[in-house]
């Protein structure tokens, strides 16, 4: 079955707006063991018609998201039922649903709200738990001729989400026929580069029948994803994990901080982290798992000299003759944030984000890395990672991550 | 002059990946007074053909992204040079500088590199400083008959967003003559929701003549787009600060983070932050800004009740009649902040995330937000924001910000 995307919005086009309704939706298909073929965004208004009029022309299911609220640049409603030359009629149950909304909430309706509950004759209404835009199914070939199922989506994630999977979803495993999805598993590494994998693996998996593969790199991370029968996919699977075994972190989607908010509480363990130049990133990774309070108890956030030495006594000797980005330092604030937490576990970074602070012998994008556990010998890593503020702090905050899950 | 964006990748339409790609350029090319009127997404292979030639027949010049690598799915190069019936042929002078690439950084170059420097007959080699990919311009009609001048992007964002502004910006000024950009200004404000701005504000923006304006609704935030003469923009200009003064943050595209530490570095003081739920995000925003450090000293995150009495003092007495969410424990936090670091402001937060911890007095979604100054008396505000463990933090961040922005 071909499915194509219709993402509607000015917005969208501008810049303004990133359109995660593609992707999202496009995860969402997959998982049904289709693909989306093509994604297309316009811009509000008359340019829908003719992308509409080419999808519906060379697809099975045409998704459209946007364009369905009741201001005069919504028209999406209005496009579709003039494209396929049906007529827009009032749907009853739309308008009493409608009318329950405002009254539910004690506001007045306006009038260009009616627009909302006119449908293309013969289509279905979706109706819209969560907002004021019912979506409209039209099934393929409604309109005396060859043409794809439609589906108007509303815009609103929070009014999309909910009525692809409830409404959506259905409808398309029919039209499909009861396709298996082929299996994907994602498999995350960390602290190597794509490079290394396609001089390892590349040539290997091209070599197993009936898997496709591809790699996605972030900062500090790759994503291997395989696509295909179960078989093929374990043989790729053991043959990653030959080769990166100690880079791996997941094969179920977690990401690093939530391995680690994981391990730590396999092993009863509390987290502590002081931070400098990450100014909080990974406090803050951390804490965005749910359950990280079992785990995580202090963190400090010492962007100053006098926070270092003030919170975690780093002293001024150090301070002086090594700098506060230097191995010394890192290992100090590891140590004393082990002390005065009580923690059992504790790492700490300090570093030069840049623009301004690099020097010859330390440029901008060098960071140290300790790692202190109770009873054991902490240890220390520099890292050097020149990009611009958010990506440094992003990839010393991988780096710190990654430091804790080996340790554990 | 019609523009069109094809962005290639399977894995943007699997979902894996989130096409910023078409923001950026769409958000580029309004800068150049044009508009972007179509972005297509098209997995790697063969389908990128059918979307190239609709394209190249539709458009005066198409953008192309992805699909330059060495492997064997990268074929945007080998699909345009077949649709405009133009032979590959190796390019000397792409050819010395990727041989240069290898050998700066010391290592050797693999035979599949060498499809990199294939370019259609006639086209340019647009330079590549931070890959391997060379970019290729088509000019308009090269093939002998009508089609669209086409740019050949690297997908890498590293690569395409300077070889964009520095090769492909001139060329399209060029081609689109001396297109004067409309002006476009975005008014930020928080603290109030879309809805308000439609009652207050639709109708009288509507009434302007030449003017298009559009809203945009993140969490804690709206931003109100303006585009027009520059009379019809500084009237709605007015028309807005005259509604929502008291929640304006910026008209220059400052964040909010940017705006408070612009403020506290205007007035030379320094801030502090206590964080419980927030776990770190309002320190990290704080620091993901510029010249942070010189505003910004100490951070506390106490995430336990045992970090918020060892490091700010919160009493045993205020932890036990009121609990942790509460407004005593909030005011003592942010109090204790100011004393320890020294700073002239602190703010502190404290609040339930879930999913689980809420309570039929306090549900998830609850928070108290403090601000404590030097010879000031502290203001405590409670907070409700009912969402996912997510946009719980980053709506209680906004409120934050938003209270020392006040503050400020």
């Amino acid at each position: 079955m071909r499915i194509e995307i219709v993402n509607t919005g000015t917005e969208l086009l501008l810049g303004h707006t990133l359109n995660t309704h593609g992707a999202w939706l496009g995860a969402e298909v997959f998982k049904l063991g289709q693909r989306v073929a093509r994604q297309t965004c316009v811009p509000d208004g008359v340019a829908i018609r003719e992308v509409l009029m080419e999808a519906l022309g060379r697809a099975d299911a045409v998704l459209v998201t946007g364009g369905l609220g009741p201001t005069s640049d919504d028209l999406t409603r209005e496009i579709t039922a003039e494209v396929l030359g049906l007529e827009l009629v009032q749907d009853a149950t739309a308008l009493a649903s409608l009318e329950a909304f405002f009254a539910i909430r004690q506001r007045p309706m306006a009038s260009d709200n009616l627009k909302q509950v006119l449908i293309p004759r013969g289509a279905q209404v979706l109706p819209n738990a969560n907002g004021t835009a019912p979506g409209v199914y039209v099934a393929a070939n409604l309109a005396g001729r060859p043409h794809a199922a439609i589906f108007l989506l509303p815009g609103p994630p929070r009014e999309l989400y909910p009525m692809f999977l409830e409404q959506v979803v259905p409808r398309l495993r029919s039209l499909g026929g009861a396709a298996e999805p082929p299996e994907l598993l994602e498999l995350k590494f960390v602290g190597i580069g794509e490079s290394d994998f396609h001089q390892a693996l590349d040539a290997r998996l091209a070599a197993i029948p009936g898997l496709e593969f591809g790699y996605c790199a972030r900062i500090g991370e790759v994503d291997l994803r395989l696509i295909g029968g179960s078989a093929a996919i374990q043989q790729a699977r053991a043959l990653a994990l030959e080769c990166f075994a100690p880079q791996f972190v997941s094969d179920d989607g977690s990401s690093l901080e939530q391995t680690v908010v994981r391990l730590l509480g396999a092993r009863g363990w509390t987290l502590a982290t002081a931070e400098s130049c990450t100014g909080g990133l990974i406090a803050n990774r951390i804490t965005n798992i749910a359950g990280a309070s079992a785990v995580f108890t202090h963190g400090f956030v010492t962007y100053s000299n006098e926070a270092k030495s003030g919170l975690l006594g780093v002293t001024a000797q150090a301070l002086a003759s090594h700098g506060a980005v230097s191995e010394p330092v890192a290992r100090q604030m590891a140590e004393a944030a082990l002390v005065v937490s009580g923690a059992d576990l504790a790492v700490a970074v300090t570093g030069i984000a840049g623009p301004s602070g690099g020097t010859a012998d330390k440029p901008v994008g060098t960071a140290w890395i300790a790692v202190a556990q109770l009873g054991e010998e902490t240890h220390a890593w520099r890292v050097f990672q020149p990009r611009n503020r958010q990506d440094f702090k992003l990839g010393v905050s991988q780096a710190a991550l990654d430091a804790l899950r080996r340790c554990l």
